[in-house]
């Protein structure tokens, strides 16, 4: 079947997908992880080709993350039970209010309809994302990278295979194949609701310029760290390591260090022994060479880099203000921090830094679905609709208004004599009264 | 100054507009009205300037809108004083968790930067929408329809002094003047942050087809009425005229009426007698024709039109399913109602339809957010994504993660030795307690 069609059919099985019962959906999401185990064998060998397909081209990181084996494939499994146990996001009750006797508007969450991800040489990530997008009611449509394209031929089959077999209408998951359906996707407006892109920042960079679908994603991370005037520095310093450190390749590492001309003296001579340990390069700016002649220069070309390597750029400011705007000018919108003792620093630096995520005396690398206790994480939104920063299963769904009546007209709450409306706010569980 | 300029300036004040305290917005708009009140023999002046070139070539409906004199002026000036008494959006906590000792997550309302909202002939709209975006925090830039120029001037200079007097930034509101710019602003995606497009279906398509910039807003509105086998019919006759003739020129009036095969006997005759009482042309499918053989045939281009008229089109339908399946179809997600005697049969119509605004035993009007109680109305969404159906303040606002640490860095909690977050849910209004 070509995407165009599938996409129209998954359309319209949304609404069906959207009723399913949390019952049935957590037995599907059962029945997934018992086929995850029970065909372990197969899908090692799907894998297995992939691997020996790509091992000549393709550099370690990408094969390390190609490889579903063993561990894996539990821990696979052992994630979308995760996901059963998650609180349904379906048919959650927002607000509640009465408009008047007998009429009562409720405001209820529902899934967003057809969700497409396109995502990199993880199988593990289709399993993920199916299991998130089955527990929030939407149809799925998946692009996983074609080194990968035997086990994620296999998963989607068992993945689908396995839903259906607990009562999920077939047609809910549809695997897409090749390179040119991207781009067919991207102009797929009826049919797809939300699209989550996960890959190289130009990758994801084409698919927001190339769609009017919505996007769910983030192309870059050029994260920050401020380092005010009054800060511990004994504090400040592992929380710097750590946020350039702990995890180089990642959109949540800290790229630019900018650090207040009265916190430099101090800070920049130790931070330089604590790099060198670790191996990160330092580039910076002429003020920073005053203290560390020894660097290299940054200039504005390292201001709008995310490295995503040992390597860190360095600004002296005057000031909050020039902190804040040069984040605002350059950062990309995803996780920046402040560190210094003064919470009402803190606090004009959170509100004004414009970012998903904006912290006080704590490492960037925090920003993340698990760390923020969100129960999964759909993906992570440097945008400022609907969803911000890391998203969970609530970026999967939206909300419909459901009005009770028992026969009101418009025409009796206008002119003269028009019925006022009551407007009283009710609790959630309230359910009609009306004259049936 | 051009519109890239301009919203590039606006989104560098973003930040500042975001951090306006409550009070100072609240003068501001007390300020807004005060001068529409003072202001209002120069505001009809200009008005009466836009009149006087128009008449000659608009009908009378626009010229309507167009008009701003005297108790119009006052009505604009006390909605601004309503939008100053409305809660402030901004700073609410949605969330707060604790992820660890002296490790506190909050999810705290902010603004969404700068709103760009183009409307038509009503100078009121200018006036609604700078009090909503001021109340907000957000920028705003405004395009009226050129045939309100001179109001829209006096009036965009008028309400942005009354912002600055009070001490909003000034540039806290552009006013674009040309055609052209909305092509200009289309292309803007790094300096706005959301489109609000009011006029005809074909402008908001075309918004729609051509920015990736976020839209809010509704195309057409093809509402339906689904009258079922178990209708009270003295109760549904008067839903159903109220849907179609309250107002036939809205988007939330009723376009096609779908009956049940088993209700067409007792129903048609008798509606098409009120209808014909209301000057109400009717439009039938064949089965509808064996019942009103004296009306026109309905065609599937009946199906996809929004009259805003005194016309109906209707269909017979087998099921609750046939039903659901043609509003899926041929609906525009907007709002659609079943009257029937069971709340077991509407709970099915209201789950299944995929439409903002889903109603029982009620008239389609009632979808606007004044009858909602929203307090303001932002516009009306006919999206998955952020905002649906009737949007009130909430849609100018989106949030963002303010993460209070007290010096954790991440590497603390990997590897065997991790140490483990509680993620405690915490009250709303928990304030940081770390070492400091």
């Amino acid at each position: 079947m070509d995407l165009s069609q599938a996409a129209r059919e998954l359309k319209a099985l949304a609404p069906r997908l959207s009723a399913l019962s949390t019952e049935l959906k957590n037995a599907a999401l059962h029945k997934i992880a018992q086929t995850l185990r029970e065909r372990r064998s197969e899908i090692e060998e799907a894998n297995q080709r992939d691997l020996a397909e790509a091992s000549s081209e393709l550099g370690a990181p990408i094969l390390s993350r190609l490889k579903f084996q063993g561990d894996k494939i539990t821990q696979a499994a052992e994630g979308v039970e995760a996901v059963a146990r998650l609180a349904d996001p379906v048919g959650k009750v927002l607000s509640a209010r009465e408009l008047d006797q007998g009429l009562l508007l409720k405001q209820v969450t529902c899934p967003l309809g057809v969700i497409a991800m396109i995502f990199e040489s993880r199988p593990d990530a289709l399993v993920q994302i199916a299991s998130l997008a089955l527990k929030s009611g939407n149809g799925i449509i998946l692009k996983g990278g074609k080194e990968a394209r035997h086990s994620n031929r296999l998963l989607a089959d068992l993945v689908h295979d396995a839903g259906v077999a607990a009562g999920v209408p077939p047609g809910w998951l549809f695997l897409m194949e090749t390179r040119e359906d991207v781009e067919v996707l991207l102009g797929l407006t009826h049919d797809v609701d939300l699209i989550i892109p996960r890959g190289s920042n130009a990758f994801v960079q084409h698919v927001m310029r190339h769609t009017t679908i919505p996007v769910l994603g983030h192309a870059d991370g050029i994260c920050h760290v401020y380092v005010d005037r009054t800060v511990d520095i004994e504090q400040a310093l592992p929380v710097i390591v750590d946020a350039k450190t702990q995890y180089v390749a990642v959109c949540n590492a800290t790229e630019t260090l900018l650090v207040h001309a009265e916190a430099a003296p101090l800070l920049l001579p130790r931070l330089k022994h604590l790099m060198d340990e670790k191996k990160v390069t330092l580039k910076g700016c002429e003020r920073t060479r005053e203290w560390l002649p020894e660097i290299e220069s940054a200039t504005e070309e390292d201001w709008a880099t995310e490295y995503l390597d040992y390597v860190l750029s360095i600004k002296v400011v005057d000031s909050l203000q020039q902190a804040i705007d040069h984040i605002n000018t350059w950062g990309s919108h995803h996780t920046d921090a402040i560190l210094t003792r003064s919470l009402a620093t803190a606090e004009t630096f959170m509100n004004l830094v414009d970012s998903a995520d904006v912290f006080w005396n704590c490492s960037t690398r925090f920003a993340d679905g698990f760390r923020f206790g969100l129960g999964a994480e759909v993906g992570v939104g440097t945008g400022k609709i609907h969803a911000r920063g890391p998203v969970g299963l609530e970026g999967l769904v939206i909300y419909k208004w459901k009005l009770y009546g028992s026969g009101q007209i418009v025409a009796d709450y206008v002119g003269p004599q028009a019925r006022a409306f009551t407007h009283r706010d009710v609790p959630p569980e309230t359910s009609w009264g009306g004259r049936f």
